[in-house]
């Protein structure tokens, strides 16, 4: 196992009418800015929930963060929250939301320009204050310290991460998530099953209980995921599957353990060129990585194979190949294509700008044995696109 | 799955050498005041350490915590540390000096008597920061807001919990555990494991993920215990075992689900009576009880009995009875006994003065469907003596 560091301070607040604990968690100082998406909160609910609990504190609000929430809209909140002197930034939404409110929370004092802390890494010395309430449990967003930005102008989707914008606290009410579409939740299991995966499937570092909890969600995620789908509205169903998201990404499963992410790398091109889905580019990535790499991941795969799908016998090629097989089958189960081919956008030609793009932000080599190379990428891409 | 708030602020830094970190972790300015039990630390190299990381600090010391921390030995703290205006504290040892430690910070700005906190359960409004040097895999009390505390003058084993006094840091370096006498390794295996099982084996809540990740942490330990003991200086298996007592108690697997801890209230009545090792105390309760339990308990006994060792052939009832055998066996294995006959201070006349002891501290009923009453109690020790 090798030394790690951990923190997360998040206070979760877990449950029906959670919305309420507001009143006790958001400052009652000051001027609270809320931020949401596209409006769906004014349709479920949820804002006359947060409003109700928010009481006569002082409440601006800025909607419209898009999925994958780009810097053009968010500088407008940043904009707002300097003009109106905001102390306190409240996220009411999804991943796209949260992370967004991190970058406001983070741009806010920044001086100079703030893409600067994407693009340049600059360090992030300061942050307003951000609360949470998670409508659509996906990204793990929720718990932990990272954000991913878009760029409209540049096409260009990249990540920071500061321990001063983890969430003060996040809401987490299981009702609010029910009248998601079940595009939305779908992408949000493929999402959390992949975030397991990038921590998981790397090899073996001694470190046998990480492993056990990494398998304890993907087990989860396998048994509560077609389920929700099926039954949106039970509660314990969507509740576990909300809880294995926030695990999935808090840090834990991570600690002292090599790590992957370049099915996140090469698909947050894809998103930032086509505008497909961050989850859907997961999906069609991860099986043609998998195989790709089935080498170096051989005794990890084989763990994968045995205690996640059962598969002990017959030669150990044909259990990683089902292993991988069988992934790829549940998401295509859940609705969520597993082949490059099913966006019309994407050509050969996406193949080399992601393989460029990647070069030119100083990206490689990518993997937890920074092994995979600009070729590399080209060969992944290819077998989805013939998948 | 039942609402949950979950806060757990405590950064944790694990590994080889850490120690070194107390010199970010720790402030410079103020007193700090190191506490440490018996001296071991003098001796394993561990003292040392942490003075070099301090620096030029301005460090006092206060040595001779008791395993069990006293309320007495600990008010001695509490004098030096009001007299000396200490800022800060400084654990290095195991969870009986963490606890204590807690105590002091909790008694430090406390008005009136201090005892009060554990005995009325007086309200904690303030509280010295706290750091710990952890260097006894077994309680959890190093990233958690809970500590222990014994009175000598009333024979009283109590427990309080506050946020305010969770560890703001706590450094964890496997190797600094190589030196431990074995009897103390198994005693933090047992404490580990039942801290799991007070958490896991009560009955089905629809919270599957917090169930494998229970189960997770039992496996490990079946896994690395015996190793441990066997080859105490190999550093991977340790640093699991160590990982895996902190997960135990962190409070995550306890989420949204009942509990039980009567295991715990009554071994703390045989530890205050009769001076038992708190591990020992459990050990010697915990089949016993299970066994008396077994109607309503059953459910999860016999997914434990699946999961945890692979019992999935014959009638239940011997499932359910092989796993709770194969529990005590576990425990035996480690040279940690299962009856109570084994102590010879342990009489009849014991059963009864635990049975009325948590009778005047009105704990009853106990249990997570509170339904163990005095007469369960005197059973469950009866049923111990006779094993």
């Amino acid at each position: 196992m090798d030394n790690f560091t951990y923190y997360n301070p998040t206070k979760l607040y877990f449950g029906r009418g959670q919305i309420a604990k507001l009143d006790e968690a958001v400052p009652r100082d000051g001027t609270t800015l809320l931020l949401y998406g596209g409006g769906s909160i004014k349709r479920n609910g949820v804002y006359e929930q947060v409003r109700e609990a928010l009481g006569d504190r002082t409440v601006l609000e800025y909607g419209g963060i898009e999925a994958n929430p780009t810097y053009e809209t968010l500088m407008g909140a940043v904009e707002l929250a300097r003009a109106q002197g905001v102390t306190f930034l409240l996220a009411v939404g999804g991943g796209s939301v949260l992370d967004g409110t991190k970058f406001v929370a983070a741009a806010i004092p920044f001086e100079g320009e703030p893409w600067d802390i994407l693009r340049r890494k600059a360090p992030v010395r300061e942050a307003r204050p951000l609360g949470a309430v998670l409508t659509l449990p996906a990204t793990g967003s929720e718990a932990n310290p990272v954000a991913v930005i878009s760029r409209r102008q540049t096409q260009e989707k990249l990540a920071f991460s500061s321990p001063l914008v983890f969430p003060r606290f996040s809401v987490l009410d299981p009702a609010t998530t029910f009248s998601l579409p079940p595009r939305q939740v779908a992408n949000g299991i493929v999402d959390a099953f992949t975030h397991v995966l990038e921590q998981y499937l790397t090899y073996p570092a001694h470190a046998p209980l990480q492993d056990r909890m990494a398998e304890a969600i993907l087990l989860t995620l396998l048994e509560v995921g077609p389920k929700t789908l099926e039954d949106p509205e039970d509660y314990d169903t969507r509740a576990t599957f909300m809880w294995c998201a926030t695990m999935a990404l808090n840090g834990l499963i991570g600690l002292g353990v090599p790590q992957d992410w370049a099915t996140h790398r090469i698909g947050h091109e894809l998103t930032a060129l086509h505008g497909i889905d961050h989850a859907r580019t997961l999906a069609v990535i991860l099986p043609s990585l998998l195989r790709h790499q089935r080498q170096g991941k051989r005794a990890k795969l084989l763990q994968y194979a045995e205690r996640v799908w059962g598969l002990t016998e017959g030669p150990e090629d044909d259990r990683v190949e089902q292993a991988i097989a069988r992934t790829a089958a549940f998401f295509e189960q859940l609705d969520v294509p597993t082949s490059l081919r099913r966006y019309e956008a994407v050509t050969p030609d996406t193949v080399e700008a992601v393989a460029e793009r990647l070069k030119e932000r100083g990206f490689y080599p990518l993997g937890e044995r920074r092994d995979i190379g600009p070729d590399d990428v080209r060969a992944i891409l290819t077998a989805s696109l013939a998948a």
